[in-house]
């Protein structure tokens, strides 16, 4: 997505350890209007899936992942980072690493909201070392539904996230991926 | 909101320690068409004023907060729950207790994206005791910046968080007002 990458270039900028921020529209201030163009390119490219369901995991992921619901005209289930007091009853979980903390948690959702044969497409803000989209996996494939598919906003593609996925035939889709980057560029795939 | 009513009464439950449970269409799985509902009422209940910019607090106030955004055309800003490693330079925090998870955290929003002067409507999915939207305000406050007033889709008017922020003289809207509950039955104000 041309606009993405435009849109990177122009308002993000990099951080040692290869991070690239991008909060200044995406995962803190969120340009709503761009959200929706976001939105409508990931809807476009599974047009012709049959999709039941969003799933994404806290904080970053659920703007994104709202804006393709609303086009796609599904709802959006999001994996919380821990066990809230108020999720009782049986849950679905997966252990995750995040590299960008350097923490572990625990990716739950209730299991009520996921049912066996629904087709899920997984959304998310980032995807690099590929953790969390593993985790959604994961919880996918406990309630014995179906993974249709990824939609990712931005994919740094010189980790190997993406790689490994797609290579487990799983269909990953990244609306901008970060070949490579240095203090003062990017460039893309 | 009377369609809100309808549907904590008809999907919504009730859990020990006066927690409403409306995670089937809220604030984990999400029902996208009825979230858009509550946005463009949000936006119509605040269509006299000025508003640059919605600030919210991760995560369950993202969703309504990008829905309300989405009809009014302005940015979403949302408080991180800690500090996290990529959020540099200046940051514009607050103390928060959550009753919920019985735990304190610190509210951190980049200072980049508050500023003097501008016109802010805070939203979020619950108020009960207050404490986070107190923490927003203060967020607001550090930045100069000004509190419109507050969209809210749940309050618990039976606890104490709406009646001293209005006391403060703060435009307080909530779309449903829980009165009273007892373990089988909500009664709105």
């Amino acid at each position: 997505m041309k606009a993405l990458e435009k849109k990177i270039l122009e308002e993000g900028s990099i951080l040692p350890g290869g991070i690239i921020k991008v909060n200044s529209f995406l995962n803190q201030n969120i340009d709503v209007g761009f959200l929706m163009e976001m939105g409508k390119e990931i809807a476009s490219i599974y047009s012709k899936e049959k999709i039941d369901k969003i799933l994404t995991i806290e904080s970053s992921g659920i703007a994104i992942a709202v804006a393709a619901a609303m086009q796609m005209g599904v709802p959006v289930l999001f994996a919380k980072k821990h066990k809230p007091s108020n999720i009782p009853g049986k849950v679905l979980t997966a252990p995750i690493h995040s590299y960008t903390h350097n923490n572990d948690y625990t990716a739950v959702v209730s299991a009520d909201f996921l049912k066996e044969g629904e087709r899920v497409l997984l959304v998310d803000d980032f995807l690099a070392n590929g953790a969390a989209l593993e985790g959604l996996i994961e919880i996918v494939n406990q309630a014995k539904a179906v993974v249709v598919g990824a939609a990712i906003a931005i994919e740094k593609g010189f980790q190997d996230g993406g790689k490994r996925i797609r290579a487990k035939g799983i269909r990953v889709e990244s609306l901008a991926i970060v070949e490579s980057m240095t203090d003062d560029s990017v460039i893309f795939k």
